[in-house]
C-alpha cells in the first residue's frame, strides 16, 4: 500500500479527493465575507461595524477574566450572560427564561446550529432575495436546496414565501434586511410563521436600530427562532457573541448541536458586561440614527436612489452612474463600501453608517467622482 | 391558519417538532462535558486542564487588542497565528507554510468542520474505544454511522481499525489516546492511512506532553490532518483556539466549511501570543511531566493499575474498589475526577495532573477512602 513516492502519493491523493469530499462542498465556492484589510487605513463602510468603541465595561470585564486567569474551560451555557439577558428582555418577553436562550460564537455560530438541527441532506431552506448571502452558503454546506423568493417592490414579501412546499424545513429572514435594511412588520411576521410548513428564523443582527422587533412572537408561536448579535449595536464584531431565543423545547433540540464550548471566557464576560450597560447602547444608537439620517440625506441630494433604513447601513444606487465602478473609484481612493450584485435583482452599493467625520470624508470623496 | 389561542399553536408544534427536528438530533442524547462547576471551592481534576495559569505575555497580547477596540470583524483566516505557528513548526515539517493551516474556535470546532466537509448523512466514521467521546456525538449530529474498533490490551490498534468499509469516510484517533494517554507510534499511523480508504484525523490535542508527534506525516500523505488545541498544553482552556495542519488542497475545502469569522480577535491575538512564549511551555511542559509521574507512582503504592501516560492526565482503577463509588466519594469531599465507563471496555478513573499542591491534597483524601 506504500506508494512509490511523496509525489506519487500526493497525484493519488488529488484526483481522489474529489471522491472523498462531500459533493456539495466541493460543489461550492465558499462565503466571501466582506474585505477586512488587516492594516492601511481605509475609511471602512464595508462590513456594518459600529464605528465606535464599545462600553468601556467590556473591556473592564476582559481584564478581570484575564486576572482569574484562562486555563479553565469556560462555562458551556453561559449562565451568566443568558441571566443578565432575561432582566433586559423580560419586559418585551414576560415569559422568557434562561432556558429560552442559547449562546453563540456570533449569530453565524447560532445560525449554522438551526441549520444542522432543522434540515438534513437534500431538505429545502427558503429565504428572500436579496438577502443575507450566507443563507446560501448554510444550505451549500448542508448540502440543501434553496427556494429564493424575490422581495417586491416596496420591501414587501411575497405569497410564495409562506406557501408550503415539499422537503421545507427551514425558512429564513433577515429582519431588518440586509442590503435593503428594510423591515417586515411584526403583525406580517406572525402570519407567515403560522403559514410556514416549517420553524421561521427571524435574524434580527440589526434590530437594536430599527423601531420594532419580533421578539413577542417567541411566545406566541413555537415556530420563530430570533436570533441577534453583539456584532453591530454592541460594537462587539471581533467578540464574536450571538444567541437565539426560542421556546425551551427547541433550545434543547439545538444545544446538542452546538459545540459543547462554543462560547470563550473572555466573549462571555465581555457580552454580559455590554448588555448591562444599556446607557451605552442609547446613547450610541441615537448616534448612529443621527448620522444615517445626515447620509440618506445627502445620498439623495447627489441624486442616489435610497432605500429608508431601519439599520446601521443605507441601500443605494444612482440612476447615471455604475454601482461597481463607483465601488472601485471609492475603494482606490481609501474608502471601503460594498458592492452587491444579486442574481435576479441587480446592483447597488451598502454604506455603513461610520462616525460623522468619516461619512463627511466618504461624500467629499464620492462628490467629484459623480462629474 | 391562525390556531384557536397559543395554547393550540403550542401543543400542535410539540406535536410536529418531532417531525421538523431532524430524526438523528431527536434521536441523540448530546454530548455531556465534564463537570464544570461555576463556583465553590473544588481541586477539579476531571477535564484534564492545566493548572498554572498560562504566560503573561497572553494577558498583554489580550489588553493591546481590548485598547485597539473590538468593533471591526477579526481577520477570518487568522493571519497572524498562522504566520507564527510556521515559524515554530518548520523543523518538523518543512514544507508548512500558512496555507497547510485552519484555525478554529478550539479543536471541536475543527473536528466539526472536518467531519461536515467528509461525512453526509448515511455515512460511516471510524474510531477506536476507548477515545474521546465527542467522536460519537459528531458523528450523530451528522446523521453518520459509527464503526468503532476497541483497543488491543497493549493499547495497539486492531487491524480491523485500518480495514477498507463501505461508506467509510473519516477515522478519528485520538494521539495520545484519552483516557489511556497511550501513543501510536507515527510509523504504525503512517501504515493506518496508507491502508485506510478515506482520511484520518490524528487529534494530538495532548501531544505536548508526549515524547512523538505525527506532524511530519502530514507531508508524507495528504490523508492524514493533525488537529491540535491550545487548550492543554498552552493552559487556555478558556480562551477556545486549536487548529489543523493538512496539505493545502485539504484546507481549502475545510475553510469552505467554517464559520467566516470562526476565531474572534482576542482569542488570535492570545493564541499568537501563546505560541511565541516557548520558554513559557518548556517550563510548563516539565513540571506537568515531573507531577504526572510522581502521581503515577503514587497511584500504584496505593494498589491502582495505572497506564503510563503520554499526557496531562493519569487512567486508572483499583482492583478491588468500585471506581464510580470512588468518583463519588471523592467529589463528596471536593474533589472532581473523571468516572468513565465504556461500553465494551469497561471503567475506570482519568486523573488530570494537577499541581504538586492539589495533587498531594488529592492523594490524601483518596488514601483514607482505599481502608
Amino acid at each position: 500500500m506504500v506508494p512509490a513516492s511523496p509525489s506519487a502519493a500526493r497525484l493519488n491523493w488529488i484526483k481522489n479527493s474529489v471522491e472523498y469530499v462531500r459533493s456539495n462542498i466541493q460543489a461550492m465556492d465558499g462565503y466571501t465575507p466582506g474585505e477586512q484589510p488587516q492594516g492601511g487605513k481605509f475609511i471602512k463602510l464595508n462590513t456594518n461595524e459600529n464605528p465606535y468603541p464599545c462600553s468601556p465595561k467590556v473591556k473592564a470585564a476582559i481584564g478581570r477574566v484575564c486576572q482569574t486567569g484562562l486555563q479553565r474551560y469556560p462555562d458551556p451555557a453561559a449562565t451568566a450572560f443568558r441571566r443578565q439577558l432575561c432582566e433586559l428582555l423580560t419586559g418585551e418577553l414576560p415569559d422568557i427564561s434562561p432556558e429560552w436562550i442559547l449562546c453563540g460564537n456570533g449569530s453565524d455560530d447560532i445560525l449554522t446550529i438551526i441549520t444542522r438541527t432543522f434540515v438534513d441532506t437534500g431538505d429545502v431552506i427558503r429565504y428572500p432575495n436579496p438577502s443575507y448571502v450566507l443563507y446560501k452558503s448554510l444550505a451549500d454546506i448542508q448540502g440543501a436546496e434553496v427556494d429564493v423568493a424575490n422581495y417586491q417592490s416596496d420591501w414587501s414579501l411575497p405569497p410564495e414565501f409562506s406557501e408550503p412546499q415539499d422537503r421545507l424545513k427551514l425558512a429564513l429572514l433577515a429582519n431588518p434586511n440586509s442590503p435593503s435594511g428594510t423591515i417586515v412588520p411584526a403583525a406580517a411576521v406572525a402570519e407567515i410563521a403560522d403559514a410556514l410548513p416549517c420553524p421561521l428564523v427571524v435574524d434580527e443582527a440589526y434590530v437594536d436600530f430599527a423601531d420594532a422587533n419580533c421578539l413577542a412572537l417567541v411566545a406566541e408561536n413555537e415556530k420563530i427562532m430570533v436570533t441577534r448579535t453583539l456584532s453591530k449595536s454592541y460594537a462587539l464584531a471581533g467578540l464574536r457573541f450571538g444567541y437565539v431565543v426560542a421556546q425551551p423545547q427547541i433550545i434543547s433540540e439545538l444545544a446538542k448541536v452546538k459545540d459543547s464550548y462554543n462560547c470563550d471566557a473572555l466573549s462571555i464576560a465581555g457580552a454580559t458586561a455590554a448588555i448591562e450597560d444599556q446607557a451605552w447602547l442609547a446613547e450610541n444608537r441615537a448616534a448612529i440614527l443621527a448620522t444615517r439620517e445626515r447620509l440618506t440625506n445627502e445620498l439623495r441630494s447627489l441624486g442616489f436612489e435610497c432605500v429608508d433604513s431601519q439599520a446601521n447601513f443605507v441601500w443605494c444606487r444612482h440612476p447615471r452612474h455604475d454601482s461597481a465602478q463607483l465601488y472601485r473609484d471609492l475603494k482606490s481612493v481609501g474608502v471601503l463600501v460594498r458592492y452587491m450584485n444579486y442574481p435576479h435583482w441587480g446592483e447597488g452599493l451598502r454604506i455603513t453608517v461610520g462616525t460623522d467625520d468619516q461619512i463627511e470624508a466618504f461624500l467629499a470623496i464620492l462628490h467629484p467622482l459623480l462629474h
